[in-house]
């Protein structure tokens, strides 16, 4: 029988199959580098970096919910929390906290003090505009509109632009009522 | 004091930091999409992944040697082996075998079973041309360039395509001979 209760991020992530992450930062090592060789422009980077996470969010929130036992979140708060404690520690390995809520807790930071996107990396000064890890923000938005949350993911500070840790700015913009169920055939 | 024998596979994939498996897949198949976009002919795509998987070959080598506590190998026929028991097994987390040798101990095949990179991935009828998982093959072909080995990596059976496991063909192309120690001081 599977437990009632919400699992650890720890726990989840013991047990569900992984891969070298050291082969993980450098496959998405290659994957900026290759980026940036084809379309040029940094921003144009930045936007298709944020688009890859959407799609990847999109997908790993039904992983999320299969493996975390997380019943529906009761609001954009509960919601924040368990995305950053639960969410990032089961994909990545490594804890998020959440901090700095505005006072309608509609607005909230996501600080990573380990990231394993970036070891071993450093910017050149060609791409000072960059945003190596903003398949993050994708992903949190991409996961996040699948509960029925639209928001704005924002990059407030990153270590590669010499900040002490990285802090993803989280803005609800709007939560979609959803109407009815899907049904059976779609 | 560190172990003096070669570690296995599985005690290193267990010692090492690592992320979510489906994280991996996911991010590998947005990188895929977006070549396909990008580059619009599949052979193009195909040589791109191949050369990703060089560069990636290329460094993953190190982490192979500083963790496998692996010996220089006396020869390909060992190095294969190697490769594929100690190396799919650290990175990947999952084993392959070698067959297939030939009579010179200079073309082998590296057969995997099981796959992390193709998890819910099916080719589109647009696509038939495409190895799929071609990082594969260039990240064998650059790790044992920088071991001085210069080799050809071929699919011969792939499971996107129908077959029944992935099997790579490696030939050894020249053994470049290294013709002194590095200095300290390099």
């Amino acid at each position: 029988m599977a437990p009632a209760g919400p699992r650890s991020g720890d726990a989840i992530f013991a047990s569900v199959e992984r891969v070298n992450a050291e082969l993980f930062t450098l496959t998405y090592g290659a994957i900026v580098r290759q980026l940036l060789t084809d379309l040029e422009e940094v921003d144009e980077v930045n936007k298709q970096l944020d688009q890859m996470g959407y799609n990847i969010g999109i997908r790993l929130v039904d992983e999320f919910l299969a493996k975390s036992n997380v019943s529906r979140c009761v609001d954009f708060k509960e919601t924040a929390e368990v995305s950053a404690k639960v969410g990032f520690k089961m994909f990545l390995g490594v804890g998020a906290s959440v901090t700095n809520w505005d006072a309608e807790g509609t607005c909230c930071s996501i600080v990573l003090e380990d990231n394993p996107l970036v070891d071993f990396v450093e910017l050149p000064d060609t791409c000072q505009g960059l945003y190596y890890c903003n398949v993050l923000s994708g992903v949190i938005r991409g996961a996040l509109e699948m509960v029925s949350m639209k928001t704005e993911v924002t990059w407030l500070r990153d270590v590669l632009r010499g900040d002490d840790v990285f802090e993803l700015q989280v803005k609800l913009i709007k939560q979609v009522p959803e109407e009815y169920p899907y049904k059976d055939d779609e």
